[in-house]
């Protein structure tokens, strides 16, 4: 039905490329973003951090702290909940330390002040008493039996001999028969990969605004990318009701998956609550990289075994992640992803977590696929140079498609791998001439996308304009994505349609925004709310012609007589039908809460030219393309912008980024100057190429296009380095050191 | 149906008495009203006003305030629109004067700076050039043929010979032979009455903080009786789409109908769009009494005929209103209700407007009743006493009842007021002694009750609590009414559930908070809501259960299966369905949008002993009990202190309440110093009398209560000091000068 739907259809408004609603509000400073909101009263929090990578909490003192004048709150963990679930009880600890710190910069106090001065003079005089324990950064020596115990008491309950108690998380895909696989191919290749952790970048620090009321009830301003995440943490952490605790989420400055959790929220509350006046509370840049959540740290192996025509095999992959110092299953969706693209008769992958003494890890885009496929895709690659074969040619060959049985299980429906393998063959980029020194490197990449729960509230009103409501902060477009399916559906003009995403008290759960899910699952949510107000429409029109309901249905924003009393009535638009509605039965609106089925997997191919100065490693992206399977592009602009931002923060991951712990476990890059994201000048134009191959699940086809983007940068980035400097490096990032070492080595 | 159910319910938590959930936040001053708000960058705003009662506008420059450092943005009705509705141009000049201005404090123009001082000198600044017009301030004078015209073309149709064209408005009511009537009566009494404009009194002056981008779109946030009302009015005035602008309701306080229109928001808006930056605008209290809403005046005749044992053969009543100076239908109102208590044979009303240069009338709870009422029911007293019959048997002979048609045309249902006359009969107070110089006064009183328009969420949360969203501004304690009910409904305590009221992006639309219609018809909404939510939850335990949606029920907070599963499965609790519901489904929620058929009217009636200084003619309120039926009170608190401050608002106006206008038209006492409302001291406790006879139009019986106890007090005032004083005054205020010159005048 949905897809017969999508290749008959005929649309109006979607594929367009309107104007952006938040636009103006963000260039002229008028956006309201987390720091940005203020109150009468308000207290100014800071935050007290261990200069520690890993030790006991033997004693905090607050007494002197608490005296100087201008201070109203000091907070510990002692000052929250204990509560039962294990993982609300780990985020809670990341956000203030309970009884161990567990990496630089993790919160052990906070106080509120009626100053920045005072609140700084109130975390010196905070006395913490330390006992300082060994501590381990690295995923593989924390994996090592002799490793410090980050936390005990929370290793996975089968971990294998000589291993220590940091492995905490371990998953297993796969099917076939590997040993009969591996025995066909031609060519075997065995490689290890390394990658740091990188962090997302937002240009926006975490940053909120707290009141909590003698009467125990909250409200909150805050970034983040799920309000309704913040209100059940938050309230969990504080023992409050769910329903006591308001929370609405100021615009965001970037979140790519960093905001999918709370760090300050629960501690702003907290003083707010012993202070009984409203807190802000804004981290530094220094903060945000040494206590929010980068991504994994990874190590992995894999195993190929290829025909000589390029026919793969058997493919094995062992993944271990370190998700800092907390239980993590990242590793979970890396050993899911790693082989996703391919269709393989014998395939397994094996995925490990083990504890560091390093920030939690918090998503970052497609969070544990770009690094598992970064491994897969050099490794073919690698067996591509060897064997002489074309890279893409060999993709195409065992390119998953309709029907395949993914590496994790799934039966794929209709995909579009292949269509953007073709056009990116196709692409005059492919064929294009290289220069000495230059070379070009080529990447699948492969997101799941999620469904989720979320709510939508369609409003009709009286002027015949139409008021979208949601609950899912806009990272990347949706408000513009949701206004153009409801006016799709509805047969009106975009620019009548304004979508609000609300706070927590306005509509019901709506699960965080990420997985690429909003504007898969909202647009469907607002389809269904959209149809359910037409039909009420219809009904209306039907009650004032004195005709039966379903003998009205709606045709290009109207009303319109149909069956036997076809013609008998002139049409009735949305705004004549709007306009008389409080006096035909009420306000007109439509609503639907779900959860969707149906979220179409994502591919992409990413084709990358690169020179590397031979005489410094320095390495220069001469020429991006991104080949992607949008299903249906709603609003082509940001789609493309999708693309574009991914492909940049993969192209940092790839050449530069990376967290740097010293000897004593503390970041020695905490800030932009030293932890090094692409700026312009550092890139080329990035161009796009949208592939559309509908998404069943979905009446207009949409797939998540949102995270895919960053998983192929890694390995095209590698391939193109190998060819360019004639050397394959298997460590991330690729810094001009680390390539010219490379090259020197092999002289 | 519904009313059986009614008389079947065993409540739970209907007629309890929780604590207020705003009490805290009002009592601490945590709770943000109009002026409480403040954005980066945000302009002061101020308004200049006419020192004319009556004047044409020659000129207006502004050019010399516009050079002020500091000033932003000048506005004057040039720049807003000109919108073909008549009654929103009618508005929109009452915010800013379009070629006259036509009462003392008109606005004129308005600045934006960026501190009070440079807005107040920008208004010293603004030079106009007026040329002052005759005026008139009285509703008789208004209406002679040679009285000034206060706005040219706005006469109704019909003029009657003599009158002349501030006439604007009329209507008449009723049925049966008047002739015949007054023929079988054995006395006729005849008079005239009049009363002087009073104001709401709100503690909070008008005040609102706007704010619109350059791109159009528009952000308010103001201390309104309705929020939807606010936006598409200034939408309207500004040429707005109504999706452009949203409008957040603060905290109100007070509103008793004065907040039901605009008078700053859309020139804060007009400042705010011209000068690119927010702009808040509060009033003083000098501006609220010169040119906010107060009630109209009234001048009313009145003839009744009675036979000697106490029957009304008779009625006929002649309103003559003023409603300030634009066209007003209020007069229709107290045309209608005049004689509503009464069960007649023959009766007729007639109602006019006419303009006068005063500020443009604004509903005051149960406007055009009090007036009216208060001279029917002195008619009546003062025949009683002409008769020597008590006045409650004569008005239970009279009373209206199930079934009356009504002097309006309307037949009743079920109604309290005989039950609320015998509980007065049947009160100590009736009976009481009473001393020297002391009277005792009775009255009956009225109001419709409205049904309207309203939209309802309610949300069940993932930890079982339930947050209900609605858009009704909570002027008498509704936020507690709706969450009452919704927890009876979902058979869960009350705590468990938190009512917002929602901006005007969050929610369809609600008619504004007028009406006493919110308890009724947002409550009816929310068990509609609320019932769609249980049947959700059913069917989600069915499907957890694994058999049909409709062999499960909803009982005491719990999905239970029925008919042949009976006893299958234990009850499955609201808390529960909640956990689990993202894995059934999606969220949990119901809605109504809805207009309200089934208002109930209501009835009360006042107990009042005064005593009169007879030196002096000073009044003191010895007693007073107020008995009114609220059809099913859902928490008695609120319904008490809505009985007891509409008893002292109604002794206010009774007693010392004016507008005191000079020969030059203008006001002469716009301060609380002047204007003198009744503060503790002045009033006895007053004591309340719930009855319930239950409204056949809502499940719980519910009738609005917010108005009808500010009708009686003004007769049962007059009626008692007519006893106290031994003289019969009539016309309102009864102050003290007032009462001395009508003793002397006596002897």
């Amino acid at each position: 039905m949905a897809f017969d739907e999508q290749k008959k259809r005929d649309f109006k408004v979607v594929g367009t490329r309107p104007v952006r609603p938040d636009g103006i509000d963000k260039v002229t400073g008028r956006a309201m973003y987390g720091a940005d909101l203020s109150a009468p009263g308000m207290l100014v929090a800071r935050v007290l951090r261990s200069p520690h990578a890993h030790a006991r909490i033997v004693r905090i003192d607050t007494s002197k702290a608490e005296k100087i004048p201008g201070v109203k709150a000091v907070v510990t963990s002692a000052d929250l909940g204990r509560p039962a679930d294990e993982a609300l009880r780990d985020t809670q600890d990341n956000c203030l330390a309970h009884d161990k710190v567990l990496y630089d910069g993790h919160p052990v106090a906070a106080v509120a002040a009626t100053s920045a001065q005072a609140a700084k003079a109130a975390l010196a005089a905070i006395e913490v008493t330390y006992e300082k324990l060994p501590h381990v950064t690295d995923v593989d020596a924390a994996m090592k039996a002799d490793a410090p115990v980050v936390l005990e008491g929370r290793a996975y309950e089968e971990v294998p001999e000589g291993w220590s108690q940091n492995v905490t998380n371990h998953c297993e895909f796969g099917h076939g028969d590997l040993e009969d696989g591996f025995a066909k191919a031609d060519l075997i290749v065995e490689r290890s990969f390394k990658t740091e952790a990188t962090h997302q970048g937002y240009i926006e620090p975490h940053a909120c605004l707290a009141s909590v009321g003698p009467d125990g009830r909250g409200e909150l301003w805050c970034c983040t990318q799920g309000q309704y995440m913040v209100r059940e943490t938050c309230a969990g952490i504080l023992e409050m009701d769910a329903s006591q605790l308001k929370v609405t989420p100021s615009e965001i400055g970037g979140g790519f998956g960093g905001k999918t959790t709370v760090f300050i929220e629960p501690v702003a509350l907290a003083l707010s609550r012993k202070a009984g006046r409203p807190v802000k509370l804004v981290m530094t840049r220094d903060e945000v990289f040494r206590a929010s959540g980068p991504t994994i740290q990874s190590s992995t192996d894999v195993k190929i075994g290829m025909t000589r025509d390029g026919r793969i095999t058997a493919a094995e992959a062992t993944l271990r992640y370190s998700g800092g110092c907390y239980p993590n299953s990242t590793c979970m969706m890396g050993a899911q992803a790693a082989f996703a693209p391919y269709d393989l008769e014998a395939v397994k992958t094996v995925g490990w977590n083990a504890l560091t003494n390093r920030p939690k890890e918090i998503s970052y885009r497609a969070p544990g696929a770009p690094t598992a496929i970064y491994a897969v895709e050099s490794v073919i690659d690698e067996m591509c140079q060897e064997l002489g074969l074309d890279p893409i040619d060999v993709r195409l060959q065992n390119a998953a498609d309709k029907g395949t049985k993914s590496s994790y299980g799934v039966t794929f429906q209709d995909i579009g791998l292949k269509a953007a393998l073709e056009a990116a063959k196709a692409h005059p980029h492919y064929s294009a001439p290289l220069g000495p020194n230059q070379g070009r490197g080529l990447s699948c990449g492969f997101w799941f996308n999620f469904g989720g729960n979320s709510s939508v509230t369609l409003s009709v009103n009286t002027d015949g304009t139409v008021s979208v409501t949601e609950g899912n902060p806009d990272i990347g477009g949706s408000r513009a994505s949701i206004s153009m399916i409801a006016a799709e559906e509805l047969g009106i003009p975009y620019e009548r349609v304004r979508t609000l995403v609300a706070d927590t008290a306005s509509i019901g759960h709506s699960d965080t925004t990420d997985g690429s899910r909003v504007t898969f699952m909202v647009g469907l949510a607002t389809i269904r709310a959209a149809r359910e107000a037409t039909q009420k429409m219809c009904a209306r029109a039907a009650k004032i012609w004195g005709i039966e309901p379903d003998a009205v249905e709606w045709v290009d924003g109207a009303a319109q007589p149909a069956g036997p009393n076809a013609g008998k009535f002139p049409p009735m638009s949305l705004a004549e039908i709007a306009a008389t509605s409080l006096k035909t039965g009420g306000p007109i609106a439509g609503h639907c809460e779900s959860t969707a089925d149906g979220a179409g997997v994502s591919f992409g191919v990413h084709l990358c030219d690169i020179e590397v100065d031979p005489e410094t490693g320095f390495t220069k992206v001469l020429r991006y393309t991104v080949f992607q399977d949008a299903g249906k592009a709603i609003h082509p602009d940001y789609v493309e912008g999708q693309m574009q931002g991914g492909a940049a923060q993969g192209i940092g991951w790839a050449l530069n980024e990376e967290y740097i712990y010293g000897e004593d476990g503390r970041l020695q890059n905490a800030g932009f100057l030293d932890y090094r994201i692409p700026v312009a000048s550092d890139l080329p134009p990035i161009d796009t190429v949208i592939v559309e191959v509908p998404n069943p699940g979905h009446p207009y086809g949409v797939r998540g296009v949102g995270e895919t983007s960053i998983v192929p940068p890694l390995a095209a980035l590698s391939n193109a380095v190998s060819r360019a400097a004639r050397v394959r490096l298997r460590e991330l990032p690729m810094s001009p050191p680390k390539i010219l070492k490379a090259m020197m080595a092999k002289g």
